[in-house]
């Protein structure tokens, strides 16, 4: 369940350009605000139903859209480079000369 | 005009998976083998018309995907970090061992 959250709050950071506002706030309140559905319900005085029914097929299209794009795979896979890279790193003089580079290339993701 | 051919090109890349059957294929004639409207008309027995209407949607789609998601500007920007990085290598060992990892970030995009 946490990694489901983990997965979902990357997903959400990735995507959430493509989403509608409404999709965007219940998303927000629930993942990243950690707000329940009951509470969502009132803020929005809808049913709960509702904002599960929301929810749920926001998630799909979540996953809809990293089969197709495969955006927070490559974050991972960049992340996972990035940081062997640094690992090869000492305090030599090239290495400080290429730590900004990786710094860049991380505020990039 | 040059230009633009490019950048289609590049968008159509990043974004073709978000586009239906039909607009790939109109954009990848018209994009990729440099077919005219009229021969992909004939191709598809359709108008001239209908084409040339197909692939200005497509494009402004490709276009409102890019002002949401940015890869290829992030694509352009992350080359040009690769780029700088690798001025700065040269012979020595730990540039020897760092090269790898630079070509494994490259091949992610």
């Amino acid at each position: 369940m946490l990694e489901k959250t983990t997965r979902m709050n990357y997903l959400f950071d990735f995507y959430q350009s493509l989403l509608t506002p409404k999709q965007r706030s219940y998303m927000s309140f629930y993942y990243l605000d950690d707000f329940s559905l009951g509470e969502i319900a009132e803020e929005f005085e809808v049913s709960r139903q509702a904002v599960f029914d929301n929810i749920k097929r926001t998630e799909n299209m979540l996953e809809e859209y990293e089969e197709k794009l495969l955006l927070f795979q490559k974050f991972k896979e960049r992340t996972k480079i990035l940081n062997a890279l640094r690992d090869n790193l000492g305090t030599d003089e090239l290495s400080m000369k290429i730590l900004p580079f990786i710094d860049a290339l991380e505020k990039l993701d």
